[in-house]
């Protein structure tokens, strides 16, 4: 009659799709610290640690930044609704599912949106920014993707931030796939409002998202003339919480905070600079290694966190992401939108991003796919190092 | 020069407070297990149980139900901006803090709010529904709180569901402290929309919020004309990912999911109806001793989650509230609103809710107040037993 519920032991997994990625024991270990109450002195100590650690990783000096209790669409969700007011001419960069995300949830917070298309794997041009802020001379905000994971192209936001403020609009970025991954600077490139998610190159479970808002982002919602449409992500509340004053607005997700706490102190004692040389040089490895076996990036521009790769004709596209799982424990992506049952997304974020996972997928790509040359290819990357 | 972060080492307290509650230690080594992925087939597996048992938890056949990826304010919004399309005429019952932010939560989803209020620490009265159903007409939805959390106030509900569906209405409630702790029955009481908190009586870490939905609720969220305003808590999007069809929508926080997978096994092994017992009968002795030493319940009907009292004239409410944490490492909640500086609220939820914790607290503030009695009135409460 009574009931035992059967033992909870989910496998282990080598995490090589577009997030999740791998987590260090070391996080999942401070998550697991008792729980402490969402106004107790200890954990607003932590929330502090927490933030001027998202500083560095940002590479911002933006009082507001923070991690937003939800994954990474909440923290898309939080940039947009709160900088948008119904009305508002806004320019949404798509070319891509994430793209194509933000312009919707652009339109349901009531914003009048221009958007700026490019094919799906390519990124998109300065000079298309400037005809659409021509075009669009009231221009509030523009909003673009600094790491399409659908794709896996790769953003350079130079050019565009300068053409967005010389316009006098607010830049807003997407970096869910980049974040402590790939070089983004924050400050440098004068951005003013970026989301990014926990499970990608930071290697912590998913559930937080950190944004960070420029000061003057912080002006433009104090001066709305109307409420934040969503309560739960309304940054003028959540400013009360994670600045001096501490109004009770939500119950933190107290645990998520300590995994990201820990995620966090594992980037900063690797340092930036040397973490995205890691990805670099690993995703540099990877990419010979598929190029050596007859297969064919989809961006002209590649994220070093991110390899989205064509399926060659007459393979089983989903019979060899199956066989990876099932024989290999591996996990990849697959493809989305246009590219369902055509691509492959193999991540090598964060903690996945090291040789071992390099030669272990490739191993297991010559091993399903009957092809070889792979793993030597990528073996003489490193050799050159 | 390289960077070494402080050993991350959060103390151990007791957690007698508003929520979060104490979270068994099988609970936080299910959160730590290996991250899946979130389209992992094993993954999946583990959201089919949770939901299976979260309708068990509810008391529902309820085919949406789910737990929605954030807080339990997530969980508000989320019943709420689905339910309600702009213009839709709704009554908000307001007798506390969740009662105030569930009205502004559905003013900013565009409803036209009929505010039902009742004084602080009271509860809805039947006729005053019957009339406010009476004074509009047009009515949609009736929102209420079944535990309100800064009262303590334990509102009854099988009268107000009858008034609200014979009226044609929908009837939203609000369980983030009842959930697993005071009897609730879903089905029973024909709630059409419900939503909680994992941080209360199931013991889980803050971070997702159970929520589920009725029959009559789904209809009228996939019958609407406009889009839900959030995109990140659109259930007609969330039903895709939960349901058969496993359409990516968001990272779900996998490793909270873990954690709540196995608060709710813990809350089924017991049974509900023992669960509810033990929290009668702990709130019953801890009432017994708070009385004896003099403390005055602020609701007329308390809950057995949550015990509110005035604080006595002269004590020094943060005074003793910081030596109960310093001295004890117990954590009691403040007053918020009218109550702030002159209430504590003293939490028995979930693992919480034990004769150690009752006793422990009595006695500590027997010592703190030098007073005495308590702790001999509670444990005649439990001799009786």
């Amino acid at each position: 009659m009574s009931f035992i519920a059967p033992r909870f032991s989910p496998p282990e997994r080598i995490l090589m799709g577009p997030g999740p990625s791998d987590v260090p024991r070391r996080v999942l270990n401070a998550m697991a610290a008792p729980t402490l109450g969402h106004l107790d002195p200890d954990y607003l100590a932590i929330m502090d640690e927490v933030r001027d650690f998202l500083r560095k990783v940002f590479r911002t000096s933006n009082e507001m930044t923070m991690a937003i209790p939800g994954t990474g669409s909440a923290g898309m969700e939080a940039t947009v609704v709160n900088l948008v007011e119904p009305g508002d001419e806004v320019i949404v960069c798509v070319n891509g599912v994430f793209g194509g995300r933000l312009k919707d949830v652009a339109e349901r917070a009531g914003a009048k949106v221009l958007a700026l298309e490019a094919p799906w794997g390519e990124t998109i041009e300065p000079a298309a920014i400037a005809s659409a802020l021509e075009q669009q001379p009231g221009t509030k905000a523009v909003m673009i993707v600094h790491a399409e994971t659908s794709t896996g192209a790769h953003q350079s936001l130079e050019e565009i931030s300068k053409l967005v403020h010389d316009a006098g609009a607010l830049l807003l970025v997407d970096a869910v796939t980049s974040l402590a991954g790939v070089p983004l600077d924050l400050d440098a490139l004068k951005i003013d409002a970026c989301y990014s998610g926990t499970q990608k190159c930071l290697s912590c479970p998913p559930g937080l998202a950190p944004v960070s808002f420029s000061a003057a982002a912080v002006d433009k919602i104090m001066s709305r003339k109307t409420k934040v449409q969503s309560w739960y992500l309304d940054v003028s509340m959540l400013k009360s919480y994670w600045g001096q004053e501490r109004v009770y607005h939500h119950t933190a997700p107290i645990n998520m905070t300590y995994a990201l706490r820990e995620a966090l102190a594992i980037v900063l004692e690797e340092g930036l600079e040397s973490r995205w040389a890691r990805h670099q040089l690993n995703h540099e490895a990877l990419r010979a290694g598929l190029e050596a076996i007859g297969l064919k990036y989809i961006p002209k521009h590649s994220l070093a966190s991110l390899n989205a790769i064509h399926v060659p004709d007459g393979v089983d596209e989903a019979g060899v992401r199956k066989r990876l799982l099932t024989d290999y424990g591996i996990e990849i992506g697959a493809g989305l939108g246009p590219f369902k049952g055509k691509a492959w997304r193999i991540g090598l974020m964060g903690a996945s991003s090291t040789r071992r996972h390099v030669m272990t997928v490739l191993a297991a790509l010559e091993d399903l796919l009957k092809v070889s040359g792979g793993s030597a290819a990528a073996s003489d990357v490193y050799a050159k190092q």
